[in-house]
Parts: structure tokens; sequence; C-alpha cells
């Protein structure tokens, strides 16, 4: 940490400070300077919160040096992380689509779902079977048997299945269906389910909350790979802003943002992102352009009956369209899809 | 409903909306503007996602009439609640204060806390025995032995329990000893938790989401209060802004704003909302000002060795003070404290 | 205008909303609901607040059915509008790319970026002769000079010169150079300004301010339009948010939003959207493929050295793989280049 | 500034950095930890920008150490700053209270409002005279005849006269009724104006953009100040959120911020905070408790008949019961009004 004492700052206030870092195990080096004394201090600076020396007397300002993630920051692994899911890899030269309905609602929707998706070259189906966050979804999904029916459609098709994981309660019937986790914005610093998700060894996909910075996303991707689990891929779905056209308002800056700070792939979540399926086409051509890893894509055979989120669901047709469009896209950017 | 149709909308993208809301089980009135067709739908509105008529062809606009929420709106209950909770009126004249630590550390300091909490005239003593919701939260919290303490120390200062319940696993637990269950930020959108806090029967601290708006606020209340538990208390802790001065941003308009639109009492977290021990006490005092109906108050004998949030926590001669000045602000707002 | 009475709003507080109405020369229509009453008016909408009816005694809300903006919504021309500027249409099958320092330097700087913009293809040369909005700026601008450098410059290569405005005191100087003029985000609500410039008869880039929602930015268009200049492009600059990894969030969603809701073309400024030189490429990318009419980007012969902006402007040979990148990005999104 | 480089960054980089800030006059300080390589440089630090050095290959961050701003700052005024305006004094132990009409309408009109402020106690009269910026704004002011009819009213009843000045163009006739300058938010960043306004030696009332944060408020101060006027009070007004409930966010944690960081004295307008003539007398009690200096209020003899902002006016009898509450505010918080 560095400390920056006010213009002024008394001997007894900096005296303080030193004080308070050596009781923390710090090393100072104090270096005077003609308006500033400056404090560094080496250290456990991890375990510290730099509020607290911020709101110290005649302190001006304090800055944590070192990164408070580490195994997630692309220092760690500067060529970049290939994350092995379902028998394909997510942040290869091949971007990924992951696809389905927001909920699996029977055995002939997802069956329905897995052909269209399957068709598409699509290589994950989506689709959970269990209530979404949030005090306004109505639809309690249909559990263990809606695992089992996208299980079966996927196998029929050879896709890998992405299940979201809306409760840590739910957490041991999806591992045993699922090819990969989703955790979703609400639960992005739900540190039980996080540790829980992690341990079960399954790739994840790790959606940013709508309140986080990148920085808070790479915090909570820190801890999954604490946990011995480097299968992870991070998500972004659209931050709240003033903006009230869409629902959300997807920051396509995380992707060359996280490609930055980070080794994990990135991929980006358009339907949840806008909120209205009229966008998710231009945003998901903008996200591969941007650099994407990957997309989540809501596909539903029927998305006006569908029982969630049939507005940002996609239909068949246009999602067809849409995937010849990403291919173009993906080879004008020198990747594949 | 309310659907307004484009200038130039085709009668059968009329028909279309018509046909949709008939088969939702709205009886349908149509009037035919000089510019605008509008076509009013009576029905079930609260099932309805109002974005899935902004998506279809030739519409301008969808408005929903009905709020989306019932139960918390102001018309349900005109007069206001008076939330009843260890013994006390939670939105009536007296403006009540929880206070105490962020964390139940050990027996002496809970001790030495509800001494300080009771001398100074307050009535509820917070202190969580769990590990908060957040990735970078560390102190794992004492578990059963921190709530034994917690209600020992309440006890013989007669002073009521608030304990936070960051996950549902810890209800059972957390109900044994609180007198009042307080769900966080972070659980504000957490249906399974609410659903069971609510059927405790215990009087509840909701409070809002970093990313909510008062509207969504005010659809978590009416989750639990459609559960029979009336006893809910709402409060604003800060939200997210460009603003990098603070942590969040305090938003006491939310107090004369959830006043209006609801009947139930709001409470106000200067500690969490600010994030710095100097700020507490200009935004306590702003916060009864605007008609606060209580205050979310950290205090901790020893913040600065405090296991967790000791930046926002006020030292015990600061709480002091504070309330000796907010006696003044609440007599001035025609209350008492 | 519609306006939703209250659950047991009193007949008294109806009749006064009605009456209002009416001295406001609204015919109203009353409609009994079993729930709501609702008043619609027909009359001058556009000159009514409807904060003011929203603060009546009774009343729950207030809607506009009328957009506020109206020569600029999509439904006055729903072909769209190609805007003609320097001899290129800007809004038809071509993507043009406005490209230049952000202000001319010295006359071998800008005759030195005309050649570069103009090998890459693009037609239009940037390169601002004033001192920039913003209390920081510090680069008082060549005044005169520079814009007859800039002329000269874009004459020898066929190119066309844009301009920033700043000030209504230098749109004299600038209209008699400039083939375009560039509002800047600090004037999209400056009405003498708009008025002026749009007086001038010259085609016109209007950029989004950074807490301007897309309703405000059509708002400030239609103020254009109303004076009889219809060529005027739209230009997106990122908005203000909570993410502090870049300066502004990039709000590539207006594209989209612009074309649905208006017919003028819309295009992205991915330099100061983003403040970083490395992310401009990404984001120029995902404006094309989102759909983006063009591009507005900073490049400077030798940006190490540039007076203003350096730090976000293109290198010469970045700027010219971008332009190969952008070309095809462009024939995947079935346009050109 | 201090320059972090990246873990693993390369001598090659490290020195190119180093060059960099020699060429820039700094003498540089290198400091080799065991995880990364600090540079620290001494120079003329306010002409760099960060992000330039933010973007060189190698580096991980860089911090300016001294604050952009530095007339404004606290340290330059640790007792804080008293501003002297129309015989009273801002900033003291005495509240002031800046109260009247948007605009003026008419001759008694204003006389009217006159009438009530002074009756009220408090000692400045507000009043536009011209078209307030915006492109919504439609009333045109009644331009130097406004200004007599406000000066005259003034006069009358001992009070100040407080102006907004739109446009640089309006200055001239300002300066020659008005004894207080109003600065409007759309105006923090124009520079030609903030440096004209404090050329005429006016006390200035300061308000923060929507879109700014504190320091970008502080910057815009520390231009007046540099003008060699340092009789500047600055203005909280409400900054762009999510929330909708009310127009803008009122940032009341402003005023213990500016406290902490500048001399200068912190006013409130709860009004164009809000938007919402209901909310305004809690604000304004929440203000004074929180430490505002003042208040910046709306109050019109018949805000229903308002030709601007009637939505957000208080009639005058909520005007006169707001000045009895806020008496007693203002003393339960140790001050005057």
């Amino acid at each position: 940490v560095i400390i920056v004492m006010q213009e002024g700052a008394t001997e007894e206030q900096i005296q303080e400070v030193i004080d308070r870092l050596v009781n923390l195990n710090f090393s100072v080096h104090r270096s005077t300077g003609v308006v500033h004394t400056l404090l560094g201090g080496i250290g456990p600076a991890e375990t510290v919160d730099p509020e607290e020396f911020k709101i110290m007397d005649g302190v001006k300002d304090c800055y944590r040096i070192i990164s408070p993630y580490k195994l997630a920051s692309r220092t760690f692994r500067p060529q970049g992380t290939v994350v092995q899911a379902g028998g394909a890899g997510i942040g290869g030269a091949a971007i990924q689509v992951i696809a389905g309905p927001s909920h699996v609602e029977s055995r002939e929707q997802i069956f329905r779902a897995a052909e269209i998706v399957s068709a598409s070259g699509a290589r994950f189906l989506r689709g959970s079977a269990f209530q979404s966050s949030g005090v306004s979804s109505v639809f309690p999904g249909l559990g263990e048997q809606g695992l089992l029916w996208i299980k079966e459609a996927a196998s029929q098709h050879g896709l890998a299945v992405v299940c979201d994981v809306p409760e840590l309660a739910n957490l041991t019937l999806v591992q045993k269906y699922a090819d990969m986790l989703l955790l979703g914005s609400a639960n992005m610093q739900n540190q039980a389910l996080l540790r829980a998700a992690a341990a079960t060894g399954l790739p994840i996909v790790l959606k940013r909350s709508v309140a986080a910075t990148l920085e808070d996303l790479l915090l909570s991707a820190d801890l999954l790979l604490s946990q011995g689990n480097y299968n992870v891929a991070l998500c972004e779905r659209g931050i709240r802003t003033f903006e009230t056209n869409t629902r959300f308002t997807l920051d396509l800056g995380a992707v060359p943002g996280v490609k930055r700070l980070s080794h994990l792939p990135i991929l980006v979540d358009p339907c949840h992102g806008t909120g209205r399926r009229d966008m998710v086409a231009p945003m998901a051509r903008a996200a591969v352009a941007a650099g994407a890893d990957g997309l989540l894509l809501e596909v539903h055979p029927t998305p006006d009956r569908a029982q969630v989120e049939g507005a940002q669901s996609l239909k068949p047709e246009q999602f067809a369209e849409l995937m010849g469009q990403l291919r173009l896209i993906a080879e004008a950017a020198g990747r594949t899809l």
C-alpha cells in the first residue's frame, strides 16, 4: 500500500499511520516530499481495507498497489485460458454459442430447442430447471424432470448441457446432469455457492452482477480459481445505468477490458443485456466483433408462448439467421464459429 | 394495461395486439385517436410483462396501470404501518435506533456494545453471527455462540436483538435468538429466503439492493407481506452511482419516496451508505430530518480493532454524541427518540 | 395524456384534474374502471409537463402518449435519412469514417493527418481549431489559422472538413471552412448554439451528452430539424456509469435503439467513449457490427506528442490496420466502407 | 505521480516510462519491490494525464498524488471560507436561504415573491430573466425588464438579488443588476463563462452538473478561484442515477464530502434535485441537518400558473411552513437561520 499524507500533516499523524502499518506486519518506507509525505507499506496488503487508512487524520489517500485479485489477473497466465467444457474449448480461436430456452418447459419444447441449436452448429444447450432468482419470477421450473429432459435432448444432438444454479440447494441435482454450470448475476457474490460450484470440478460460466465493476467480477472469479477450478468463463450481461431505453446497458467495453485485466475467456449475453428480442442480433454481432469468446443466447421454439423471458428470446428463424451473420463477423474478426 | 399503437400502425398490427390481449383473458377497449390508436386491456395485468407488448410490430409503448406491488402500496393502508418489534413500534412518533457492531466478535465486545447502546437510549442491539454476503468478506462469524452472547447481552440491558440472515441455511438458528430479522441488500430479491423469513412471523428489516429502484424494493416487500407478515420495515443503504467520493450514494430521497408510495416504515443505514465513519453523523441527522422512522448504526467498542467494517463503525463517544444530536433533530422534526 | 387516478381517489380530486386539463385546452375522456379512474386528455400535449399532474392530489401517474420529439422520430420518415455531407452520404449502404486529430496543432501535423486519413479510404477529416469545452482543457487551439490549414490539407486529398464548434462565438469562423459541423456532448442541450448551427444549413453531427437518455438526444435533434435542417447525424460517445475501468461506458445499445426510434443516422466515437487507445479498435469493430452508420476516430501522426487527447488517439499504423478490419466487418454486416 | 509497473514488466518497458517522465521534466525515483517496480515522479504533475501512462506497455496503474484542484482544496484554507454576498455571509453560523421563482414573469409576480421571501426572514431573492439552458425550455424570459423588476422588488424588501446566467451573452446585463451570480449545472464546465463570471468580481453560486463527481465540481471551482474571485459557494442539485422515482437523485453526501475536501461553502437545491414540490420540504430539512450552509428554493405566488418549473415550486404557505421547520432544524444543528 501507498499512503499519501495531506499537505501539512503533523509528525504525530504520520507516526500514527506508521504505527498502524507496523502493527499490521508491514515494513514501512517513508519518503518526505516537498508537498506530501508518502508512506509505502510492504506486507499483507490483501487483508487491508484502504478505507481504514483513508479516514485516519492527516491522510489524503491510500492506494493498494497489488491487485485485490491475483489468480484471475492477466499476469498470472499471460497466454490466456481456454476453458474445457463439453468437449469444446472456450477462449480459443472458435467462438462458442450457448443457446436454448430460458427454462425447460416441456419435453417437446426442449427437444425442439435442441434440434434448432444443433442445426445452427452451436455446441451448447442451455435451459434452467429451477425458479429464477428475483421476486418477480413465477415459473417454478420442472426440477429433476427438466434436467433429465435437457440431458436427453442434448445427448440426442451431441450437445453439452449448461444449467443455471439459482440456489445452493439446487447444486446437487444440477451437477448430476449438467456439463457446465451457469452462475447468475444475483449470485455473483454468493460466496457459499461459488465455493460449492467450484468444488464440483465442472466448468463454470460466471455472470457479472448488474451493479458490479470489472474488478468486482474478477474478485468473484478469483474465489472460484482459488478452489482449484480454472475452468471459468466470465459473462457480461448488462449493468444498471440511467438509460431506460433498454432494461440494462450492455457494457461491451467489458470485453476488451476483461481481456486486458484477466486471462479468463469472456462471453456476452445480449438477451438479458437488452431485454428486447429486436436488439439481440445487433448486440450479438457487436459482441463478437469486440472480441468476445462466445455468446449466451435465448432461443425458444415459440417465444410468444414462453413461460419465462419470452420478450427477449429469439424465434427459431431469427436464431438461424443470426448464426449465419455471426459466422461472417467471426471470420472478419479472424475467428471461427 | 394501456397499449399505444404507433402513428400509422396497420389494422393488422392492431388486430394482432387485440388477439393477444384476448388470449390472455383481457377484455379490450379500443380508442382510435387522431394520431394514435389506444388499446385498454382490463384483466390479469400483474401476470403480464409489458416488454412482451412493446416489441410487437406497430406498438409504440405499453403501460401497466396497476402497480406491480399491491399490499405494500400506500393505498392499501393509507394510515401507515407501525411495525411491532421487541416491544417497540417502528413507524410511530418515536424514531428507533438499531445499533451495535457489524459482527459479534467476542463475549466482551458484544456486552460492551450492549452497554453503549443501552446507555444512549436506543432499544435495539444489532450484531451478526455469520459470514457476510460478498466475496471479500473473510470473518466467518461466531455462529450459535455469537447468537447466545448477543441474546444474553441484550437481555441484560433490556434490548431487542436484530440479526442478519446472510443465507437461508442460517435462518433456523437466527430465529431462535433474534427479535427481528435483518435481510441484507444482496438478498433483497432472494425469493426463497424472503418467503422463509416471512414465515417465521418475526418482524423484518428489508434492505434495498444497491441496484434496486424503489419499485423493486416495494416488489420485494410485497412478497413478504403476501406471506401474511406485515411487520416489515424497509431500509435505504446507498445505491451504485458514478460518484466515487463514497462507496455508495445514500439516496435520502427514498425516505419521502417510500412514504408516498408505501405504508411501510423506512429506516436508513448511513454506515453502509457512506462507508466512512466521518460521514455517518451528518447523514444520520439528515435521515431523521427527512422523516426516516429509524436508523441502523454500527458502533463498536474499539473500531480500530474491529474484524469487519471498522472504517464505517462509530466510536463509543461518537455514537453518544450523535444520539444527543439526533434527539434534537427528532424534536425539531416533531418526533421523539 | 393519460392520467391514472389512485385507487380511492375522491370525486373532488378527479374533478380538479379534469378542470386543469380543460383549462389547458384539452378535451377530456373519462373512463371509470374497477380499480382506477382514467382520464384521457386530447390537446396540446407537447406543452404539458407530466410532473405537474403527477403531484396533484389523488393522481397515481401521468403518461404522455405523444413522443416529445416528432420530426426526429422514425414514424416521421420510416425509410430513414441519408445525410448529405461533403459529397458523401451518411446513413446509406456505405459506412463513413470521420478521422483526424483532436486538434489542429501545426500545418505539418494536419497535412500528415490528411494523408493518413486519405490513404485509408476515409472521406472526412476532423480537427478542432478552438479550445475544447471542459475546465481541464488547456490547449487554446489555433483559431482561423488552424481552420485554413485543415481546409487546405483536406482539399489536397479530396477530403471533407468536419470541425468542432465548442462555443457559439466560434460558429462564424467555423462555417467559413467546414463542410460539416460537430456539436459536442457539452453542447447537446445548448439551445442557442443548436439553433444557430442548424441555421447555417451545413450538415451536423450531434453528440450525445454523457448524462442524456436517447429521448434527450432525440429532443435535441428535433430542435435542429425544426429549423429546417435535416442533415443531422447523431453520435454515441459514452455515458457516465459506475464502472471506472473506462472513462465512460460506450452504450452500443444506442445504435439499434436510435435505429428503432429515429430515422437519423447514428455514428459512434469509440475514442472519447473509452479514453484508451487500446480499446478503440475492438469498440470500433463492435459499433460497425451493431449497425452504426459511421465512426468518429482520432488518429494523430505522433500521439505521444499530441497536445490534446493523446491517450485516446490511434497511431497511424493502428488506424490503417483498423480500417482494414472495419472493411471486413462492414462486408460481413452487408455494408461497404 | 506514482507509476506501478506490472508484475514481470521488462527492463525495457521500465526504461521507456522513465524516459517519458524525464522528457516531461520529472525527476524520477525508482523502487524495485518483490512484485512490482514503482516509479515516483516529482515534477509538473498537474499537466500530466495519468491515462497517458496507464496505456504504456508494462504499466499497471498510475496515480497522481497531487490533487488536480488546489485553491479549492480544504488544505488551502483549513479554517473555511465565508462568502460575502449582499451584505450577508454564506458559510458562517447563519444558514442562508436563496428563494424566489424560477423566472421573473411579471412585475406583480416578482414583487409578490419578494414579499413572501422577505416575510420568511430569508435575505436573497432569486429569479431568472433569460431562457433556461436545455432544449425543452420554452419561456424566453423578460430580459432586462425582468432584471429591473427583480432589482426593484428586492430593494423594496432589503433583499439581495441572485440571477442565473444561462449564456455568456447574458452576463453584461445580469452583472448590472445582480448581487450574486448563479451558474447552472449545464455551465459547470463552460470555461469561457466561468472566467468571465469570476472576472466580474461578484460572488458566485456554482451548481454541480448532473454527471459531475465532486472532484469535477472542485476543478471548476478552482478555475473561478484562480481568477482571483474567492467568493464562491457550491451547490448540490441532484445527479443522474438509475432511480426514476425522482428526476435526479439528490446526493446529500456531497455536503459532508465538500466540507472534507474543500473550504468553500456548500448549498443544496432540493427543488431541481427532486423535481417534485412534495419532496422539497423533507430534503431541505435533511440538507440543513447534514450541514449545508444554505438552500436554493423555488417559491412562486401561484405555482399552478407558473411559466417554468411549477411542479417543483413551493406555494407561499408551504414555503412559510418550511422556513419555520428549517429554523428548528438549524438550531438543533447548532446554527441559525
